[in-house]
This record gives structure tokens, C-alpha cells and sequence, in this order.
């Protein structure tokens, strides 16, 4: 397929999350070689590209967020080698997050956040709403309190795929367009991947990074990766209309506006359990939309370009799955749920540093699948 | 252009209007070329495809309401002829239209439409609301009354218009695919029409079915004729939802849902005025989809496959503009506003009427644009 024999790396995956590994693999002096049929159709199409971990906090989840807050510390410094070596933008803004409420009950939650956050030593400014308003005077009047984060993000996470296959492939990735039909083994170890038109990839190391596919996959030990579904708007015309991202509770509906490239704005999301349904609804439209002009009057007179439906790669703990699997050979990146375009720094580099020297970073530790394995 | 020296009839327009007018007249033994640099893409590809003349009946109508009435019953035997004659259907759906409403205003203005009804004439029948939901189960239990009309029908207008093209070639009729630039005249007279590639094409009569275009185009005398912006969305998933058409007052606001080719339902419209602004807005899809949830709330869980917005032909009036101008040689066949479609049959009879004998029928003698000229 590729012409040029065995490869150090097959990487299974060409989205956000397997062009990370193979970019970072490839810069470490490996060979590397990526495959999938439609790279970036999956949920790095859809993704909003927040830089979020300090408005995505929750109880119970502190390893996470420590990777998490790695990886948005490590996302200028990414974006800016990524940017040079593809000689295109990412479009990372770092105008900061508000999240606001409308309710007694939204206001609370905000005051929990903010509590915890604080708890947790994050930096994050509890506004009143006169204050939130002056922030993004777009918002409506009926704002009844808002949470300012400087430091949560957001980039563009088309641009960012696009230039993650230059930068790829000028550092020697080899794109295979073809779906994977299964992890091909030998003696009980991963020796490379086997086509849907029969042909077979051998590489010393297999990785994983199938998103919500990685689930099923033939020769693939059970994994706890379940597709999530989220339907996901963008409009036209938003130029000018917020300053950085807003994050709302509707009356405890969550709703998300992220500005995009040029005049874009990003509308997300919804959480569905509907397995591997890519169905845009009437429903689902209705509730972003109904939400998003309710926190921000003015989206009513944008243009709605596109409405799209993928699925988050879902876990039992909401974390990713990392590093060595219970087969020898093939290494897990996979399991992103909410944080993939977050987690593509830290997971390229985590990742390429295992393919690299055989050990994966402490920081990784938590996110083997070994945690699953007792129970 | 054509290669076939000068027609008899140029029409410049290939939407429902244009196409039909040329078909009945081809009918009659005319020469007819239809000009459209993409036909059927403008209100044609829109339109819902009701043919509602009773539930649509206004206070001061009654000219427009004749017509309409006229038409509606020519439909039958005109979708019978345009199926045999292009070998494809129509989708005529003649299930009827029920009216429902939401509030005490709601019911009132229901009862004030059914009063009015009664006294044209017209078929209709007020109902409580277990009846009109047993009528359409899939509706809200919080419909307040409802109006069941069973005269007023459907038909699929994109399939119509397919039929109408392959049926006015089988006719003879030719088809030039490039945009009309002016309507061309000698001594006051028009002789034919002029194409933006530069070429003219000349005919003893031009028709005018340019829709909302109509009132702008050079060497036309002005027309009262103004676009009237309206989104529309296409529904799949909607196999057995509903019976027949269903219009809505929800507070005020109309909506109707109406079954379409397969499983698709098409929901509209908003009635906007902002010249030719083709933007498909945040708020006129939220306030379709909020309106039809609302109405029936098993929407929801459909397939939002498409939205789209173009222009009615709106006049001063509400009433088409049809028969002679104020110059010799240029035919009208335009300003059809909200009843394109159910017009198109008498439209097509009554012009071509008009091209083959020089008399206008006396059922269209009310909409000549000689009725705007003292005003």
C-alpha cells in the first residue's frame, strides 16, 4: 500500500487524536503510516474546539483535569510549532470563557463551580450581571449572574486537522485512504492492520485512535468506548458578536457559543445515547438554536450554515484511554469524549513518548485501560 | 440561440408560472421558447404545495378567492394530464387540511375564518378538539379546536415542476437555459427578449413569469412587484405522521405542515420583507421548528434534511398580475404571491387563452395590472 515496506507505526485513525500520535511520532524519528478511509469526518468535524478544563471541571474527576490543564498549557506552544510547520493558522483565541446563568437554580450551579474551581486553586472571577454584560454586551439583560475563566480557550478544530496532515506528512507520515477492518496478531501480539479491500499494514506498533469506532473493532480486545451523540451547529455573520466563548445553563440545559474563523459561530451541543446515529433533528436544532438566542439575541439574524451530527468517543469516567492495551503492540488513544481537541497535545506527546522510549509519562498513568480491567 | 428563427411566444421564466404557460399554449399549436438560466430553482423550489384556497379565504378576496376556487378544482384533471403526459407523478395528495389552534384568540380567529367560509359557500366543518385530534392522532393533546377543510389539497410543486418541463418539451416547447437581461421593444411594441450573454431572442409575444424578478427587469413598465422572503424546511422520518395538511395558528404565529413525496414533511414559512435576501436565519428556523414541535411534538424526533429561503411575488393586493400590459406585445403571468402553485393550472389556461385567441377568459379579467394603473 504504502510502497515502502514495514513501519515502526500504523496508526489507526486520521482524525485530531491519530495525526497528533503520528505527527509527534514522526518528529521522535519514527515511521509512521496513518489510515483511514475519510480523515477528519469523525468528531473532529464536529468539535467546537473549546480549550475548556476549568469551565469543565467536575467532582470526582481531579486526574483528568490535571491532564487536561497540561494539555491547555501546552496548547499555545503546539499551535504555534504546528502553525509553522504546516504554514497555516489553527485560529487559537484567548479571549477566555464566561459562563453564565438565568435561573435560581443556573446561579447556584455557577456558585458551585466557582467554588470548587477555587477549592481546586484554578483561576476563575464570579461577576455579577451588570458585569458579565460588560464583558459580552451581546448577552441578554435576563443574564442572572456569570463565571469568567481567562484561561479556557478555544481553536479552530478544522484548521487544526488540516494542518495536522501537512505537518504530518512533510514530517514522513504516510496516509493510507482506506477503513481499517480489523488489528491483524500473531502469537497474541498486534503486527499491523488489516483493510476493508484485503490488503494488510504491518508495523511494529499498532495505535489505536478510532474515536467512537474503537469500540468494535475486529481483533481489538472489549473496550469501554461507546458513541456519544452530539448535534452541532455553525452560523454566519457572527463577526463582532462576542468577545470569547460563552457557556450557558439554560434552565439547566448546558449550551455553548464558540466564535470561529472569519464571521463563524459555533452552536453546541447536544448529548445523546443513540449508539451510531448521525441524525440531525428537528429536536435537537430546535433546542441549540432556541438556547443559543436566548442567552445571545442577536444569533437570531445569523445564517445557519451547517448542521452536523458525530459522536463523542464516550467512557465509563469520562476520560481517555491511553498507552498499552492488554495486547502486546497496540497502544490505546482513544476515549476522548468532550476533550479531544483539549487532549490533542498532551496525547500526542504522551503517546509519541511510549512509541519512542517504551514508557509512557506519569501524567498518563491514570488512563491506561488497565482501570477498567477489575470491574 | 434556438436555430429556429422567431417564436410566437418567448417566456421569460422557467418556474411553475412560466413552464405552464408555456405548456398549455404549446398545447394550443403556438411556437413557444421559455428562458431560464436554472429553471424551477427560484419560489417553485420552495413552495409547500398547497393548494388551499378555503382555509387560505380573506375578508375583501373574493375576485382572488374565485380564481382560486377555479383553479383548485382544475387541479385533478391537470395532474391527471401532466402525469400522462410526462410519465411521471405529481404527488396530488387529497387528503384535506385541518386548521388548528392554540389559545382562546386562536379559536376565536377559527371561528371567525369558519363563519366566513359559511358564508361563501365553502365547505368546512368546525370541530372540538377529541375530533380534530382524532382526525390527526399525532397531534398535540393542547390543540384548543380545529377547522377541517376537505377541498383543500396537496401536490409535491418540485414534482410538478418536473413533470411540467419534460411535458412542455414533449410539446415542442424550447427550453433556452440562459437569464433574460431586458425585455427588447420596437415603436413601444415588445418584440422579444434580450439575454445577458448578448443575444436576443425575438417572438410576436413575450410572457412575463419572472415571479419576484418580474418587477425590476429592464424594459418593463414598473410593476407593483415586491419579493416577500420566505424560509421553508424539509422534514424526513414523517411516514404516517400526519393524514393531510395541517395549518396552525400557535398564538398568533401560522404555521402549516404539509406531507410530501415519501416520508418528508415540509414545514413553513416565515413571511419576511427584506428584498432579495436569501439568508436561511437562526430565527426563522427556530420559529418553524418551535412552532411544528408545538403542533406536533413527534417532529421533533425527525430528520431536518433541508432549509431554504426565496421570494414570493408579492403584489399591493395579494392577486397575480395576468394578461396584457401597458405595452402592446408583453403578456403578465406574475405576482402569484402565496398561491403559485395552486394558480398554475388556471394561470397556464387563462394566458394561453389569451395568446391563441387575443381574448382574456372574464374569470381573469379582475387581475390585469390595469387595476394598479389609478392608483
Amino acid at each position: 500500500m504504502t510502497g515502502t515496506g514495514q513501519a515502526d507505526v500504523v496508526v489507526a485513525g486520521g482524525g485530531l487524536i491519530g495525526l497528533s500520535v503520528a505527527w509527534r511520532s514522526a518528529l521522535r524519528g519514527l515511521s509512521v503510516t496513518v489510515v483511514d478511509d475519510d480523515p477528519g469526518r469523525g468528531a473532529s468535524e464536529a468539535a467546537a474546539g473549546m480549550l475548556a478544563p476549568v469551565t469543565e471541571a467536575a467532582y470526582g474527576e481531579q486526574a483528568l483535569l490535571r491532564l487536561c490543564l497540561a494539555s491547555v498549557q501546552r496548547w499555545p506552544s503546539f499551535a504555534a510549532e504546528l502553525e509553522e510547520a504546516a504554514g497555516s493558522p489553527v485560529g487559537l483565541r484567548t479571549a477566555g470563557t464566561l459562563v453564565v446563568g438565568f435561573d435560581a437554580d443556573d446561579v447556584r450551579a455557577l456558585d458551585e463551580l466557582h467554588a470548587y474551581q477555587l477549592e481546586l486553586g484554578l483561576a476563575a472571577q464570579r461577576l455579577t450581571p451588570s458585569a458579565t454584560r460588560r464583558r459580552e454586551p451581546s448577552l441578554t439583560p435576563r443574564v442572572r449572574g456569570g463565571l469568567a475563566v481567562d484561561g479556557d480557550h478555544s481553536v479552530d478544530g478544522r484548521a487544526v486537522h488540516r494542518a495536522l496532515l501537512t505537518a504530518a506528512r512533510a514530517a514522513g507520515v504516510q496516509v493510507v485512504r482506506e477503513r481499517v477492518a480489523a488489528v491483524g496478531s500473531t502469537g497474541g501480539r498486534a503486527t499491523g492492520v488489516e483493510l476493508v479491500g484485503g490488503a494488510t499494514l504491518r508495523a511494529g506498533t499498532v495505535v489505536l485512535a478510532l474515536g467512537a469506532h474503537s469500540g468494535g473493532l475486529a481483533g481489538v480486545p472489549p473496550l469501554p468506548v461507546r458513541p456519544v451523540k452530539g448535534q452541532i451547529l455553525r452560523l454566519a455573520g457572527a463577526a463582532g458578536l462576542l468577545e470569547g466563548t460563552v457557556r450557558a445553563l439554560v434552565r439547566g440545559r448546558h449550551v455553548y457559543l464558540v466564535p470561529c474563523a472569519e464571521d463563524r459561530l459555533v452552536v453546541g451541543a447536544t448529548t445523546e445515547d443513540r449508539g451510531f446515529d448521525a441524525t440531525v433533528t428537528a429536536g435537537g436544532v430546535h433546542d441549540l438554536l432556541h438556547d443559543a438566542i436566548e442567552v445571545v439575541p442577536g444569533v437570531s439574524e445569523l445564517e445557519l450554515v451547517e448542521t452536523l451530527a458525530r459522536w463523542r468517543p464516550g467512557t465509563a469516567d469520562n476520560a481517555p484511554l491511553l498507552g498499552p492495551s492488554s495486547v502486546p503492540g497496540l497502544v490505546l488513544a482513544t476515549g476522548h469524549h468532550r476533550n479531544g481537541v483539549l487532549l490533542t497535545p498532551i496525547t500526542g506527546d504522551v503517546v509519541a513518548e511510549l512509541l519512542a522510549t517504551g514508557r509512557l509519562p506519569e501524567l498518563a498513568a491514570p488512563f491506561t485501560a488497565e482501570r477498567f480491567a477489575h470491574r
